[in-house]
């Protein structure tokens, strides 16, 4: 399914996408979810997001910010995810900047996301190698990891995707490179994070490699066209938000993408 | 007191507004709080709600991200606002959505809320009622949902809201509907949200009938002009606060307002 | 160090800024750090701040919207940080609202922060005064906070300052003035917590006193900048976000410090 084909089924669906997110990114992940038409609910108290889960048509975790509580929730939602055949989208973040934190990031991985995102030095990393990542910020480059991309997508069987100036898309089997973008888009907190929403609200309608593509291409595409006339990451937000709005199927371009 | 009396008071008084909201909402209600120039304080530890809410002019509850401990925090402050003879206001988000929600906002409902707000979907819910929500967007039309918010109105004895292209207000005997708007609101996450905490501005000003159409026309004056040179959800946002903030006691037309 | 050099500094070492802020700030404060050229991380959960404190430049601590647990990580993230040698900077928003908020104040202040910053009826309660403050606002001039904080600055061996239309900075010996800044600030939710962040991002490569004083210039300028064209809240923000990224070393006038 091209990029264009996904775009035209997700505004066609508007799917329910249950994000558990951290509380930077809340706001503007689900921004960024109602921006492209689908429908997001931060949902996140343990004592219902089992329930919830299967109703939505995917599943995001994002381990932000984490605390007690919140892991619980996350761990029980991707739980019912699975049991329901729901889709789910798991993003690492900074999970190599505390034991905790990589502790949770082992944990979720063990339990079969759909898509894994995350910078390189988050993949790198993941995949037991030493990254240099600095918080949530990436020290590493995307080509230095689609060996551990490419590694993780088949002993996991899911997609795995790492973000930056180019992005690269693996399941293992076939991977895929996009282009585009904005130097601006690192400057705006949870960018990445809402990305990962993103990715949610397309897994909910296509295939999970295409719609990873689709969903990093509409990305793309919409942060190439917001850096034209904005002059720094507080008018780039604005003119983002706007143009994952405006895009329409059609405006995605293939010649973004390259397979290999 | 007609919405332009209202405003008048409010900026005169500039009351503080206890709001405990979601982790979405936040940061939006407190900036819609401040823009039309009331003083929002997001406090919502259980150690400390029932000792905030008394010495605020109103107290604003949302249910949007719950967790066990925010639900303590709610039903304190709920009681002490009771206690204390502060106005409340109720959102009830998507609470037909889990158990566990609906629960929350029976309880919530039963502490007897001056002021209920939601969308169509979750008053027709509320009321007992089969609605057609998703997540936290309502799937029902406000026409549907007028003899539901009649009824809740009577039952519980509060103003009954429910947010729409055309909104409806009632408090069981008198009943009142208000246009304007712009169909980028629903693209922002968290506006309702943010119209609850305005409710609660506007409540702690005016009687609680007058205070809600208030609050409604500000909000529906505001969108309508933020709308006309906005090009998507970003720039809309942006414009919809400096409108709030801008607006002056004499621009929010009675001519939106029919009453019944 | 004059502002302009720490800017320099800041631009060229990128710190990464350990910030513990509250839920309707967590975003605004990440980008302002992201804005001017710092890593933010918002990592708040006491089972990892111990271990991230110490690999941060600076930790800054708020205490908008607490919770029992939000309390235990900020103790725990205070104590990793003096034992490291990390600069930290305390924010005690609205402490004088409730018994609870106070305590956990004086049990921060008490763990002798690098950095103490306030509005005027934060740092008069602080200093055992009584102040008219209303929530997260200030009903006290800077002027009327000068001695309090100079005590302050002496009884704890901090830098502490004064937010307002004219901020006040002293370490009890020197003090210095910083003029600037637009009367929209105020009207934007948790500039002032931003602001705190900001401070850890310059505490992390210049002296506590000449960090804040380049923090608040920093804050000066920008705000004035982008008051010039801005028609309300929602575009002053857009507009300081750019300016934050966009002004240079040599932007930093010293004509906005009076030192005394």
């Amino acid at each position: 399914m091209i990029p264009n084909a996904a775009l035209e089924a997700l505004r066609a669906q508007a799917p329910l996408v249950h994000c558990i997110t951290n509380y930077v990114a809340m706001n503007i992940a689900a921004n960024v979810t109602l921006a492209v038409g689908a429908s997001p609910a931060m949902i996140h108290a343990p004592e219902e997001v089992a329930d919830f889960a299967p109703i939505a048509g995917a599943l995001t975790i994002n381990i932000g910010t984490l605390s007690t509580q919140c892991v619980d929730s996350r761990i029980s939602a991707a739980v019912a995810a699975n049991s329901a055949n729901v889709p789910w989208v798991l993003d690492p973040v900074a999970h190599f900047a505390t034991a905790y934190r990589a502790k949770v990031a082992k944990d979720l991985l063990a339990l079969q996301p759909t898509i894994l995102r995350g910078n390189a030095s988050e993949i790198i990393a993941l995949a037991g190698g030493a990254g240099s990542g600095k918080g949530a910020d990436s020290g590493d480059s995307v080509n230095d990891a689609q060996s551990a991309a490419e590694g993780l997508a088949e002993r996991h069987g899911c997609v795995v995707a790492v973000s930056g100036p180019v992005d690269f898309i693996t399941d293992g089997a076939r991977s895929a490179s996009v282009t585009g973008g904005s130097d601006l888009m690192p400057k705006v907190t949870a960018l990445g994070c809402s990305l990962t929403a993103l990715l949610g609200a397309y897994a909910a309608v296509a295939p999970s490699l295409e719609a990873t593509v689709a969903a990093f291409v509409h990305f793309a595409e919409a942060g190439e066209r917001a850096a034209t006339d904005a002059t720094g990451p507080g008018s780039f937000s604005v003119a983002f938000l706007d143009t994952l709005h405006t895009l329409k199927p059609g405006d995605l371009a293939d010649t973004r993408v390259s397979w290999r």
